[in-house]
């Protein structure tokens, strides 16, 4: 395969397999790239990309900019808070705007589940899914099973553990729907009241005691306690959360073998997991980091091919 | 005329006739170029330009950063949002600070009418007015009677309806006094209590009846209905507004002859125009957009070229 | 010597003078750049650098990006407004974090004293500190003192004044001591309730009478009201500090010599120096804001060679 399937990125569900090995191959040539000391080369000069974030974000907005730029491409940025969404134009306005002044791609993070998919239906240009509400986040998850691929070989037949707040989390969801369709087994562990009621009929297993999900894994995916989401209703308390589902030093070294620690950031130190756990040569969280850049120039690099045919 | 006639764009009320038809002579030309595999030019490799927005704005201040990079000009951006403004400096003071940092251009959005104008006669730097206040918003009417010669091959001649809240319009101001110099005929409808009360010594005539206005006119250029400047003392309440001021599919399919329909952005759709007039054939506002980035490459083109003198 | 003797800019407390001579030496070659009509040089293309601001800032904020871009660096911003930070991350994780993604350098201002001497012992990248609390602000008495030698030929053997708020000023902290190390005879005069108790430890005399100091001195630097630091408590009123340290022309005009005039921006006019003043042959306020654009290239460029070995 030497092309993409898909004309846009709007979720890993829409994926086939040969879609994320041709991703990761050519995120091995942009990786050794960007570890050069110019780390840009001047593929995307003639392709011009709008990151549209109508909600805030620090490192994933930070990790696509600069994919843009070692792609040499050029970048517009829009954010929400300074816009005129206040004024009650529609999505599908301010988009078409935006691409009338001759843009080829969009990135874009909106609140609302399948807010991209939607505008894929509407618009001329290329769209990444940089995050829509608790649905998908497709790159978070690519850049994810990139990491694992990198640490232990392969993807395929791993045992995966995602432990946390479930039903709210597209960093889940995509993560399931990337981990199965490279053959890996999924578990998930967290609170009942924030895994999903029908999240086996996904064919994942749910395992809600986190010693046992641990010894059963190869790798865990520790996702961030969302405070700004979670609400009384869901879980009694922080410190109930982190008595049951936080991962410390003192469990990892009890296990019956080394596993992989993920972290998809911003680490709440103490709460997902401790410092010495975060620190240890377990985690992989700052590798997640600077594969995503790798991991989204790729992306953005594929998508471009398909405009410029 | 090879070059424009004035060193600053602070109102269409400063240009001559000459002037307008370089700056479309040369929007031609970029225009071309941004339709190019590469929208980028050489040309301003050596100007710096500081946009300064005194006022929340999305395609007017990504218009002009696209013009600017696509001409290669370095940029710098400054929102009063998050600046030093909210300490007390004068607006003078600011603006040479920035333009000690060797800032050759300054494109500046005000709320105050005239501050362009004002902060010309103190700086020594190119100015560009991208809105100031009610008063004038001349890169607007540029891109507007661009694209009503691009569609009808001319502006002179054409009779033109500015329909809305004209009085707090610098849309309206700008569009009146490029249109009438470039030997359009123009008219406004809308509430009398948005009409200014000397309109007509500007030589723009009254027609308070939309259906009179749509059949006597070539081009209505329907404004935004700026909820957050109208207050209950202008107008009863949107609901009447939409009834004597909304354009529809209906009323357009009863006009004895097609006219064009503009409208500035960002569009509140079902209020001044329904969504079946805005996705029309005759609606040509994506074009103005579109438009918008090649009259602003234009404009900053031709004033670096006489900075450079 | 031909390399600083540090690896971070993170206050002057750290350099010796043969720093000084070196960055002072480097920013004469880029301030003659910078009056070229390309004010751009490639020496940097190979450097990626993140301008952090957790606090707002423009001249500082603007002054680093024309610095980075004339270097040709690649440059990512990232304010602390729209970030992360609020979710609950530490500062080494939101630095290791933008670190991961192959960023070479820093430019961090901190509202905490001492962030960026904290944050250099935890990650493995080059800190320039842009002002940290009341701390320090190494390049702004950088670009002050290159001020002065342009003005006077040399800092040693002058006498400088710094007036205000000594208590709550970074600049006045770093430049006491960049001035002190180039063989410069420091005073300062201000409200006793703002001048810190130990000051004279620091070989710094007090001089409460204005007048007095003015008689004095070669160079008075004049530093910001900053209402939003002071306190009722520091002192009576605007009005009355007017009355003691407010720098007007009247005064000036009976010193028995001339003195150069210094202010780090923005002015207050009218409180710290009348508009007379702030216009006067006497001040050189905008030749700071030229300078600090060519003094940063020549800190950020000498860093970075040492990041390159």
């Amino acid at each position: 395969m030497s092309e993409l399937s898909v004309d846009h990125l709007l979720g890993i569900k829409y994926l086939k397999k040969e879609d994320i090995d041709l991703i990761f191959a050519t995120a091995d040539h942009f990786k050794e790239v960007i570890n050069r000391p110019i780390k840009k080369v001047p593929s995307l000069r003639d392709i011009t990309i709008a990151n549209l974030f109508f909600e805030n974000s620090t490192r994933t907005r930070l990790s696509f900019e600069l994919a843009e730029k070692r792609l040499s491409a050029d970048v517009v940025n829009f954010s929400a808070a300074s816009s005129s969404v206040k004024k009650g134009e529609t999505l599908i306005d301010t988009v078409n705007n935006i691409l009338s002044m001759k843009v080829d791609m969009v990135v874009m993070r909106h609140p609302n589940p399948g807010a991209g998919i939607f505008l894929s239906k509407h618009v001329k240009a290329s769209i990444i899914n940089a995050g829509d509400g608790a649905h998908e986040h497709p790159t978070q998850a690519l850049l994810d099973s990139y990491s694992i691929r990198e640490k232990l070989g392969d993807v395929g037949g791993k045992k995966v553990v995602i432990v946390g707040d479930i039903l709210h989390s597209r960093v889940a969801l995509s993560n399931i729907f990337a981990l199965q369709l490279q053959g890996a087994e999924v578990k998930v562990c967290g609170p009942k009241t924030l895994i999903p009621k029908h999240i086996e009929s996904l064919g994942v297993a749910v395992e809600p005691n986190l010693v046992k999900a641990l010894e059963w894994c190869d790798v865990a995916n520790m996702l961030r306690v969302q405070n700004e989401r979670m609400d009384i209703s869901y879980f009694p308390s922080t410190r109930e959360y982190v008595k049951q589902y936080g991962l410390s030093r003192k469990i990892l070294d009890k296990l019956p073998k080394e596993i992989v620690v993920m972290h998809p950031g911003p680490i709440n130190r103490g709460v997902e997991i401790t410092s010495d756990v975060a620190d240890s040569d377990h985690a992989i969280i700052l590798d997640q980091v600077q594969n995503g850049v790798a991991v989204r120039m790729a992306v953005i690099y594929l998508l471009a091919s398909k405009i410029k045919q």
